[in-house]
């Protein structure tokens, strides 16, 4: 039916389209089917009890604090927080470099809204992160999408990209979404040098860090770039030209929908007026109860907890891949993170895979929606946070099943 | 200092600007100054224990769900009650026609985001809702403001306003923020007439129905466009010209950050597409406590107390008006809601009549802001639901003081 709306939606709306792969994996949601698909953290671990009791100490104590309309920026003992932790790595931040944000998807919206014109070019790695894409597509920008291997993202590639002047950087260089892949040291600095030669900014998009199985932290762009600094300027209040986004949706629960950004307090005060427009502020009660169980040092001791599970379900998964898939396909072996990512002969389509893989009740994404300019129809997001171990060896053993068929009909 | 960032600003920044008055209005936190600025509810009254216990019953009973990401469209138990709500307004709804929001600011925002393309045309009553101007605002619209009166958007005006082709009308059409206004039935029904003979959509921001104080409640926008509708139309899913916005935060509590728009499925899948890239969901946890303490009948007891404590505010606060304002100054008489509305003579800017009335420890909010077009710098918004009766007559008695004194200079 015909309606007065029809004629009405804005030019970016055919930017801002539904995924064919989402109805797909709708299916998911029935019983019997094992996704491997969705990159939920597992909620048996969620800490329920303590969000209880911390909810009740805060209502009791401060409930119409709690309740009420609160400051665009964020709960001030939050951000105070969050900036002395910044602070122990030696970075000159304060709360007025910090912005908490409705998740970090919202971070990436209100980037995309203080920065980008339509046309303007965003560098993005190929793979990148889907639901950065979908956060920036609203705001019509051109990618230059760079390649990534094993180490990262591949700076031979990444000079010429960066000659065609892009607005700006996006990059996701630990436990990446969607391909588990961390940049070495080597990568981290080279992309710092080249973005501070061109004069680009770079976006660092951080929320798995804090689940690293084994190996050592790399340290992050923002560190990174700030060491780079005369130590003048390193005692200044952070100007650089890296902003980070952290979440707590990883490392306590994603449905309190509580995130932050720091970055120079003058981007900060730009993304702070783009918010107050965009949702006021997000839920004072969240904010509160995230700060509660990270000042008591709660998430000291319950990281780890998410670590062991975590690690013994990549375990899994990578036993399972050795085990029943084909030769002639790879796969990435993430020190950390909910994701690994899988390549598999040119030949074989992945969302044409997925629609068989799903009569097998066996769901994954294909990797095509990763890549902001196509390519990837041969590769496939597994995620192993939120499957146990038993089912992640049954998912992979069916999948597996269906590449030999695949494989051997082709 | 020049940084990486100053040239890196989209273009629509210049329309996201900081508000002066926002920054003097921060001196309003200052101990011993009474503000009638704030559109804050009543803190007071927010039903803590309530919350508290709905809050452990839901982590008790199904606390990963509560802690886990959610569906962008929202809880389905409380979008499907939401629609039944409707549904007894005779409404043809279903969950579909149903979108949760993290508050109503971030509606205006998605619609803002779906419709606007830079130069599209916008008819907003003038004065209208300063936040649906922020919101609007980076989506670079041109702004066609119809005057309104006591009785709501001026008709004779409309017309005029209809024939510039705006994209779209916003309307806040009772107790309307700033001015307290409730449009009457006749100017509603010529409003929804008007903007289906022009095929005009119109937005309507209902966020204070619920709060009305005496009278009888007026049709919204929504089911007057409804009720125009052939029966056989009717009888099909909604598909008409209105989008409604509502909100728990008067009804419950703003920290919460829970809303909801109502509208055509199309529009709404477009609106949940554009959510997915800009926040994911509404925090999963705050939307199952709305959605208990609405299930559970718990607001029905619980809003007849607002609106008898704000009642009790307004009486109060027209009284101090009658006994301590000047003469040749006037004021709306709102039936409902938070605000009050007040016109002096055209020889006084409220913008510098605020820097004096912060030293007498009294604040308000300057019309100017509520003005998309210019003009106003004569009123100011009062709110009284936040401050008490006895400070109401005080700050009053202080402002009255005051604007003796200026208009006795002037």
């Amino acid at each position: 039916m015909s309606t007065v709306w029809d004629q009405r939606y804005a030019q970016r709306v055919q930017r801002i389209q539904g995924s064919a792969i989402r109805e797909l994996l709708k299916v998911t949601e029935q019983p019997g089917t094992i996704s491997l698909a969705g990159g939920l953290p597992a909620g048996e671990i969620f800490p329920i009890e303590e969000i209880s009791a911390a909810t009740q100490r805060i209502l009791e104590k401060q409930g119409q604090q709690a309740l009420q309309y609160g400051t665009t920026e964020g709960y001030t003992p939050l951000r105070e927080f969050l900036a002395q932790q910044f602070q122990q790595q030696g970075l000159n931040v304060s709360r007025d470099n910090i912005l908490i944000t409705s998740g970090s998807q919202q971070g990436l919206d209100l980037l995309g809204k203080i920065l980008l014109n339509p046309g303007d070019r965003l560098l993005v790695e190929s793979p990148t992160y889907m639901g950065a894409l979908q956060a920036f597509n609203p705001y019509e920008p051109e990618y230059i999408a760079v390649r990534s291997d094993e180490e990262g993202i591949v700076t031979e590639e990444l000079e010429p990209a960066l000659q065609q002047n892009p607005k700006c950087i996006y990059a996701l260089p630990t436990f990446q979404n969607p391909s588990g892949i961390t940049f070495t040291l080597e990568r981290r600095q080279q992309l710092v040098e080249l973005a501070a030669r061109y004069g680009v900014p770079i976006i660092e998009d951080d929320p798995y860090s804090q689940l690293r199985f084994e190996g050592e932290a790399e340290p992050s762009l923002l560190q990174l770039e700030h060491a780079r600094q005369p130590q003048e300027q390193r005692d200044q209040p952070y100007e650089g030209n890296v902003v980070m986004l952290n979440t707590f949706s990883k490392v306590l629960t994603p449905g309190l929908r509580v995130a932050w950004i720091v970055g120079p307090a003058q981007v900060i005060r730009k993304l702070v007026l783009a918010k107050q427009g965009t949702d006021l502020h997000t839920a004072t009660l969240n904010q509160i109860i995230a700060y509660e169980l990270t000042r008591t040092g709660f998430l000291e001791k319950h990281v780890p907890r998410i670590r062991t599970l975590y690690r013994a379900r990549r375990d899994a998964m990578l036993a399972a891949l050795e085990e029943y898939f084909p030769d002639n396909v790879s796969w990435t072996h993430p020190q950390g993170g909910l994701f690994l990512w899988v390549t598999l002969p040119e030949s074989i389509d992945t969302a044409q895979l997925l629609k068989e893989a799903l009569k097998y009740r066996i769901a994954f994404v294909p990797g095509a929606a990763f890549h902001a300019n196509g390519g990837g129809s041969n590769t496939m997001r597994l995620s192993f946070s939120n499957v146990n171990e038993e089912k992640i060896e049954q998912g992979i053993g069916r999948l597996g099943k269906l590449l030999h068929t695949t494989l051997w009909q082709a």
